[in-house]
């Protein structure tokens, strides 16, 4: 009888745990409502075993935009806030940018001026700031910014300038076998060193864009050396290239906010079973900006009329979003 | 007194099982000696807590050549066995070949001749057989190969030449939560259909040479095509490039067999802390190949002199491995 007792009661204490589980929301930040809803029963559906649409832990992959889904990305992609404060650090090496545009007007505060000249002077920008330093140096500096820099008008720290909500749908994810992954235009080596602290997703999993690297054996010993070249090019049609390349498996569960995520989304939804494709449109001007078909930055309009035509899940940031960015500022 | 009999007998069956576990060999088919004791040291280092050279279970990145490593190489890459069987496949579709070098020699049966052409004939032979198809498509193809092809001399499947000690050390690592990666001159796409089932590494974790995929949207949905058109080389200086790219962390363990791994192996070796750095010298003429400094397949010579200038491990199959194949053949 004793051992009875023993068993009773740990068979109350695990459903205690068990019902404990089950009650406590995993999305708090999401409001409920149909998008909620989405979400919850397609892991739902795909976790549950013995259910026609259960996929096994294995193939569980959920790939993330970053700009603008996981992250903000206004007034302009964080990342080129990160190669204006570069070339201003590096200026006193390079007397030359005093005449030279784009460096010119942007080291005079004319940014208008500077991206006048537009993708080719992005480019140049780039690869003046993002070139012509081993790798170790560079996710040095990146780390240091990152620490250091603040949005120009919420003065947050970039990394806090994150989704709460895609926060809570990470660890949703991943505590249901979900390997979640990024997928990214953004440069895969300005992602890689924090994107595991900020979004607990470390940096084999990260893929973005990239430039060239060469390996050299210097006195001190090998080195990959950035190179002012690209490499590949992450947006677009290249995501499910890059999703081939880096994963070599067709995730079941995609996120993005532009039309750059489209092909992204086409290539999930186009595998056998269950998938979950999602948009998050930026509807809320007042916690954060409100844009989309018109926006030079994650312009959506292909994507958001494929998806009201194929019944993916979008996001209404005001409707579906208790809180957008975590609480800390820091 | 009924609890603490009942604790007392979990401790005696935890005790039980834990001096069961140490007492278990990890790895079998390694002799006792210098090379395997160098192997469970470096875990037993790495994985102790408290240990000055702990290192966090996600750090602990493991790195595998594939080709001579994983598997044997002679007396030519596997690969290369599959692009033959290719040619012949397609031959009816290609009735050019039968003028054309290097397919008529090849089709005639004369290997020596079609390969005369080097490096461009080659390149020709992989780029027939492994391009101007979808990616599903050329993993079905592999997948149908991989299952009926079999090795000339020993009459393996190909999956079957695989080296059982090496088996052994995936899962030993693994178990020490090691995340185990191939990093191949080999195609990232002829490896990742069957490296799941056979190495236990999921495609996510394969690192290859690779041909240049384009998106296209066509009737039945997005497709990826391979394109007749090297995207990227993995060997040599590649494998360090490779690994930055796809892992974007240093590897504290990494296993070569050629020149071809150097770089990878130097790469390991540069980072701080505990490196174990190994090399497989075939020298088992009977059982397997013996070759080193003067074969065309897998050339070990710069890389067996840095071994031992560097005291890195190295395996002398012959001497260190009980067996080299696993029992079935099938």
């Amino acid at each position: 009888m004793k051992a009875r007792k023993f068993w009773l009661f740990v068979a109350l204490i695990a459903a205690t745990f068990a019902i404990g589980a089950q009650a406590a929301d995993p999305l708090p930040s999401w409001k409920d409502g149909q998008t909620k809803q989405s979400i919850l029963a397609f892991v739902e559906k795909v976790t549950e075993a013995g259910s026609p649409d259960f996929v096994s832990p294995a193939e569980r992959i959920a790939t993330f935009d970053n700009d603008g889904t996981l992250w903000a990305e206004q007034p302009m992609y964080f990342q080129l806030f990160f190669a204006l404060d570069r070339v201003k650090a590096l200026a006193p090496q390079h007397p030359e940018w005093k005449d030279k545009e784009p460096f010119a007007s942007l080291l005079k505060g004319d940014l208008k001026a500077a991206l006048a000249g537009g993708e080719k002077a992005i480019l140049e920008i780039v690869m003046a700031t993002h070139a012509g330093m081993t790798t170790a140096e560079f996710e040095q500096i990146v780390m240091e910014w990152v620490a250091t820099a603040r949005h120009p008008k919420t003065k947050r720290l970039y990394t806090k300038m994150v989704y709460q909500p895609m926060l809570e749908l990470l660890a949703f994810l991943r505590a249901n076998d979900f390997k979640t992954f990024i997928v990214s235009g953004g440069g895969i080596e300005f992602m890689r060193p924090w994107t595991e602290a900020v979004y607990g997703i470390p940096p084999e999993q990260v893929v973005g864009s990239s430039i060239e690297t060469k390996f050299e054996v210097r006195g001190d010993g090998p080195v990959l050396v950035r190179l002012p070249k690209m490499n590949f090019i992450d947006d677009k049609e290249g995501k499910p290239i890059g999703i081939n390349s880096h994963i070599g498996r067709r995730p079941i569960a995609a996120f993005g906010n532009s039309d750059g995520d489209l092909q992204m989304l086409q290539w999930t939804a186009a595998g056998p079973g269950k998938r979950l494709c999602l948009i998050v449109h930026h509807t809320d001007g007042e916690r954060e900006w409100a844009y989309d078909r018109e926006s030079h930055i994650g312009r959506l309009d292909k994507a958001i009329d494929e998806a009201k035509a194929k019944d993916w899940t979008v996001v209404d940031m005001k409707r579906d979003w208790k809180v957008i960015f975590p609480s800390s500022k820091k």
